[in-house]
């Protein structure tokens, strides 16, 4: 096992009717801002019951950070935060409205633009307090440090990481709702950002492999009652956990990681605008063949452990393993495929010229270069 | 699921050479106090590892928290915080030093006498803020908020809760001079953590129920590694990370919990003197038994996801479980029988005694009265 540090102190307040408790949980001397995205908490009852727990706290609304939040639209809340002398945010909404509050949160206490913090982690100098209401299961921003933000001036999007929120509410049935095509993507985006922090060397943290192959087992159980009824709370909120767990540092203590999948997902979504759980589904069989031969032992565990695969030479397990994985996507009612989204050789051409002309070296040994990326991509198609 | 509420604050820092990192985690601007239990150590280096990063601070040592750690002695502790201006606290050694530290933590900043705190929490009135080295994986305690406190004036002993220890430092080459039987019972004691947290009714978290079974399979397969060489980093690490996840709250989100076998098992402790792990051992099995129709379910799954047991009817799946589970413990050379230990009838009367007087009600469902006890008890003579 690696030596590591872990702390999360985020405070995870999960249930039906908890949003209630935003009344005892936010602060009474501080003037509050209220961050939102579209109007869907509105159709879904989730808004009427923010205002209610906020009567009679001090709040303004900001409404209209979209998903892959713009640095664009999150500068303007800075300009309120600062105008108004706002002193804690709130978050209602999904990862990307969350997202967004974590830039604006950082933002708000420093003199430089939004996007130096994201070009430039030395300019961060603390935050103002931040926590959420989050709606749709799948980022993990409910529980983590992470934010990605999008610069649409310059065709950018990074990562940008600030503190904790200090707590985050989670109510399953506000998940009743939701388009099933984005609940399909936070399946796959669970999924995959599960497999980014175990499918790496074997034996570096046997407890880490067992609880991360528990979230993987637990979403492919859970998906099928979750495709078939979104109003199953008992599916709804274990999914809702999965999705929390699976990005908030429990399955990742003293074990290496390879985030080689989501860097081409996120050139794929630059690129066409595709959504990212549904970029991940695509890239990820190919990464898991192309890396057939390093990761054989970890594919071979992960195929016995998760989709039951004993038998067969170590190639044709691995092939099987690949296989179950794709058709378990599938089966989420998501394209695998680049050419199911009308996505072409352009594109391909384009990303392969990025990594190459960057340098860009992916992957838990940094050997995942634009010829392995081209690769995976080819046999994506 | 359940509704619930989850935060564990505490940074846990793990690994080899992790001690020296005190150093930098300690406050500079309040007076220290280091506690310690007896004297092993010195004799195993962490002493020396401590008072080396310790340089420059301003501290004072106690010694002599002793296993199940006495108020009688603890009280010499929040005299000497209240005489010194102490403003920070720091234990190092095992489970029952940093217990003890609990209770000097919140009785040092109130009037009362430190046993008040145990028998009426609302005595509580904040705490010194507190850390640990920890060098005996068993209890949990360095990343959890409670203590077990004896009393020996009034031959009682009862549990209090604190806040959590603000960081926790954990490297495994520490344990690597523990004596076997207390490192045996330091895995039983993580095991039975485990079920008395798991095995309730099924169905409630699918997640959590993988997790708990994820640290069990890691230590049934860490545990004759361990055991035959108390040298291996790896496994030794991978004991100590299973010890601390345990019994951290992390496996516990919107499920129900059952500890009768600890409260049981406490009563031989308190009667025998025997050490806490070996006496949970002796206790499950009987209390498996005699709870078998209510948690069929349960002790099935356990039985299929841990031991592999998948055919036979329902009753005989129990009883191949049941043996499994004792032939494990029998496996880290404890006994699993109290005649072994020479503790007799006179022993089990008085602890029905002591049940039915109280008319104490134990388990996930307040229905094991002391009649089942009773039966529990004399299975496992």
């Amino acid at each position: 096992m690696n030596n590591f540090v872990f702390q999360n102190p985020t405070k995870l307040i999960f249930g039906e009717g908890q949003i209630a408790r935003l009344a005892k949980e936010l602060p009474r001397d501080k003037k509050i801002l209220v961050t939102f995205g579209g109007g869907s908490v509105k159709a879904n009852g989730v808004y009427d019951q923010v205002v209610e727990a906020l009567k009679g706290f001090d709040y303004l609304e900001f409404w209209g950070i979209e998903p892959n939040p713009k640095v664009e639209t999150l500068r303007k809340a800075v300009e309120i935060c600062k105008a108004e002398g706002i002193g804690f945010l709130l978050a209602v909404g999904g990862g990307s409205t969350l997202d967004g509050t974590k830039l604006i949160a950082a933002a708000a206490v420093i003199e430089q633009d939004a996007w130096e913090l994201v070009c430039n982690p030395k300019v961060y100098g603390g935050t103002l307090p931040f926590a959420s209401v989050i709606t749709l299961p799948a980022t993990g921003s409910e529980m983590n440090r992470g934010a990605v933000i999008s610069n649409v001036a310059t065709g950018e999007k990074y990562a940008f990481y600030n503190t904790f929120p200090t707590f985050s509410i989670l109510d399953p049935t506000t998940t009743f709702s939701l388009p099933p095509f984005q609940v399909a993507c936070g399946l796959a985006d669970t999924f995959v950002h599960v497999m980014e922090q175990y499918l790496t060397t074997t034996g570096i943290s046997p407890l880490m492999d067992r609880w991360a192959e528990g979230v993987l087992q637990t979403v492919v159980e859970v998906a099928p009652k979750v495709r078939e009824n979104q109003n199953d709370y008992d599916a709804m909120a274990t999914y809702m956990l999965s999705a929390t767990m699976g990005l908030n540092g429990f399955i990742a203590m003293g074990v290496p990681q390879d985030w080689a999948t989501h860097m081409i997902g996120h050139e794929i979504t630059a690129l066409c605008g595709t959504t990212h759980g549904q970029t991940l589904v695509i890239v990820l069989p190919g990464v898991m063949n192309e890396m057939r031969e390093q990761k054989s032992s970890k594919i071979v565990q992960f195929g016995e452990r998760v989709w039951g695969i004993t038998e067969g030479t170590t190639d044709e397990r691995i092939d099987r393993t690949i296989a179950a994985t794709e058709e378990f996507f599938r089966s989420l009612g998501l394209a695998t495929r680049l050419s199911e989204l009308g996505i072409g050789e352009d594109v391909v051409e384009e990303i392969v010229r990025r990594f190459r002309e960057r340098g860009t070296l992916l992957g838990e040994r940094a050997n995942v270069d634009y010829a392995i990326v081209e690769r995976v991509l080819r046999q994506r198609m």
